[in-house]
């Protein structure tokens, strides 16, 4: 019954809660159970709230049966990255440093899903203060790979992501200042969604820097992703960034064709090349979207490089002002994945972080012009090369390190910079086995087109239904 | 005639305008013609638009006839800083650098004069690029005081303070980043307001400092100033800081007592010491304030050393970010009072500026907490001493200089960080004859208050009412 339970995503099983197949209490104590056992060995859980947990799931069975649902996600247990803070709760970040602290306020996201009706469960394992996108963390142990856990799970959320791929629980909250959603949603066979710059709320979650900053969902599918975004999408007065826009309907959008749907598949044209195996299966992923409906055309995406390093000057002088009191302090006790990337931002000068960011508007309006006049959705792989092992790429803080993370990022990158909406959806497997992402990017505020297309490629590929060995006998 | 529409105010010309007793053509031709014979006299004229202008003031004319009234503002003259930019024109910045540049596009404070149904009959000089508080612009000809030419008018608003002082045009926008609306209304004899920072859309108006930049109007009296505040106030999609906050009826604010208005009277906490006949001039004018029903009583403001220095971290970096381009390139072309105090931002880094401007949220709470706690309204002098002259003040971008600016607004200058709405209204004379202010600080968008409190001060004391001698026999 457990197993069942958790293999079901997140539309399933909130609607399985909804009819009174599940109770709230089991689905929430099966979510609990799984990430107690199974947990550990993936090095995905910070900590788990079982107690306050299993009484609100009592409270939604309650409620239930006297025929009141608190919202879409009415009794479905969630658990999120560690940065995603409830007042007076611990929120650590991932880092050594912030043990045993609590947060001041609950972030505007959880207060969202809150009211949706679900269960917060726990917190997940992430890369020490979001810095990091092949998910190293030698302080909480690095997350392991559920499809293979000698393997990366990318980063920043990568507790999320493994988690979540393990079917220890249906979807997390990740954040995605340089591809922390998207890369770890790509190696774990997840969709997870970047959304406009401005369309959720970063309100007291644990800023890495304000403006790249994004919040987004990690599911099993675009389905799931599009609920999951809906919950947690809108203004919000405690972040003046975000925008008035209405929000759609997410799920409404979803359709299984994409006739009329422009795609370039984008070649050529990032600062890391496109690895073999992975320009093979973006090919196929290509063609299944023409079967689709969609017309797909090969083209070049204008200054993929320099938007990199303009997002480059943005992060580290954003992340080393609001470090710069614990590193002047307290150096030595970040990981030094951490450090090698950050400190580098306090050589930068306020003319250049000026000069990058007032770049923004202009960088956006060319961009789009050129690379929107004949497409409504930009395909790429989300990362360029098969998923490395841990032992592999734990050098620490070298520049080895550095390279090797610039390039797992150089393709997505660029669009937390330029704010648009992106989602990375299962498109394979390499040779080694592990999943690889398809990389989808619209126009501002295009989620629904992005998830509507995803949810066509999946229902015709079959990749996002797959699942890993992890745990085995599951 | 021309001399009794001249000496109008605001209201009592647009009311003159709308009543029919006098034509905008009338109106239109004699601020243009005093503008011609007088300005130059001054160093107050950038360029005129006479003929656009009666062509506009026609058209006002006929449409009046016909009982059809554009706005508040139908048919009346008036001529601004020579930042605030209409498309296609030429907007000159006061800067060699700039001389035949046209603008791109009209700034939202001049569309809203347009609809408000006011004539634009030109440009006024200003500091170059309104760096500069003392007035000097060597490449345009130094501004010269109504009140005396030999003394400084203050800036960088200064062709629009003397000409306004002088009875050229009833009232002007202004731009204040470091009191640049203010000292030259103190020193001129002007009401100028710097309105609560989101208050007055700054789009299309040349930038100085984005975070600090305030746009805001300079008149004689607190209710054309409230005219007039009311014309450009609200919202403006084109900047993004602006609040959606309603903008009430300015002049139905005012009153003419001030019976349960608390007023701190503040002393002894500015970083440069008022000078004796300034202090003498500000406790006549704290006894005209509790003769008016205010309760009025001594306080220290905290911090203001410290605001100071983090508006100088915010402004140099900002405006040197701006400038990069041409200070490379072309640094010998601006005036060396300019480059004095923006050449040190390039020294800044990224975090100095990011510390220095994520503060804000914290010290605007911390201020107004302490301030406000049992006072509505700050008061304090404009300017902490007598006005120099413009010779003895005119040594280059020497030390002595940027100290000299640092001094003239080091009361002023902490309202540009903490974004609090502040006016200058005048307070009497120095023992040279020239006028000084007392400024007014409010809580976020008190501006009614504010002018409701000078609009008293001024009924009661008629400081407001006096006119400089220039131009002779007028």
């Amino acid at each position: 019954m457990s197993a069942d339970i958790l293999s079901l995503g997140l539309c399933e099983l909130a609607a399985a809660i909804a009819g009174g197949e599940i109770t709230s209490q089991a689905a929430t104590e099966a979510s609990l159970d799984a990430l107690e056992q199974h947990g550990p060995a993936l090095n995905a859980v910070a900590r788990l709230r079982r107690e306050q947990a299993l009484e609100q799931a009592e409270a939604c069975d309650r409620e239930r049966r006297a025929g009141r649902l608190r919202g879409p996600l009415h009794g479905v247990p969630l658990a999120h990255k560690d940065m995603f803070h409830r007042k007076g709760e611990l929120g650590e970040c991932g880092a050594a440093l912030m043990k045993g602290k609590r947060a001041a306020a609950t972030a505007t996201a959880i207060e969202r899903l809150d009211e949706a009706g679900a269960i917060d469960i726990g917190r997940l394992n992430m890369v020490e203060f979001a810095l990091g996108i092949t998910g190293h963390n030698a302080h909480t142990g690095h997350p392991r790979n559920a499809w293979d856990p000698s393997r990366i799970t990318g980063g920043s959320t990568s507790g999320g992501a493994t988690a979540v791929a393990a079917r220890l629980v249906a979807a997390t909250l990740g954040s995605d200042t340089g591809g922390s959603i998207r890369v770890p949603s790509a190696l774990c066979n997840l969709v997870g969604i970047k959304p406009t710059y401005g369309r959720v709320s970063r309100a007291g979650a644990m800023p890495l820097a304000f403006s790249l900053d994004h919040v987004g969902p990690l599911c099993r599918s675009a389905e799931d992703a599009a609920l999951m975004l809906q919950a947690i999408a809108g203004q919000d007065p405690r972040d003046r960034t975000t925008s008035p826009r209405p929000v759609p309907d997410y799920r409404a959008a979803l359709k299984d064709d994409l006739r009329g749907v422009r795609v370039t598949s984008a070649r050529d044209c990032f600062e890391t090349a496109i690895d073999g195996q992975v320009q093979g299966l973006m090919d196929e992923a290509m063609q299944a979207m023409a079967g689709l409906g969609a017309t797909v055309a090969p083209g070049v995406l204008p200054g993929m490089e320099r938007l990199n390093a303009l997002r480059r000057v943005v992060m580290m002088s954003e992340a080393a002002a609001y470090h710069r009191e614990l590193i002047r302090t307290r150096r030595e006790a970040y990981n030094p994945q951490t450090t090698s990337r950050m400190v580098p931002g306090f050589a930068l000068s306020a003319v250049d972080y000026l000069t990058a960011l007032s770049a923004r508007a202009t960088c956006l309006e060319e961009f789009c012009a050129v690379a929107f006049a004949e497409a409504d959705i930009l395909a790429m792989p989300t990362t360029p090369a098969p998923t490395p092992t841990i032992a592999e790429t734990d050098t620490g803080g070298d520049p080895g390190f550095v390279a090797l993370a610039n390039a797992v990022g150089s393709i997505v990158m660029p669009f937390n910079y330029l704010g648009l909406p992106a989602l990375s959806v299962p498109m394979g497997f390499d040779a080694n086995g592990m999943p690889v992402g398809l990389h989808l990017v619209g126009r501002p505020f295009a989620e629904g087109l992005l998830l509507r297309a995803a949810h066509a490629f999946e229902k015709a590929t079959g990749f996002s239904a797959r699942r890993p060995s992890f745990p085995a006998g599951s």
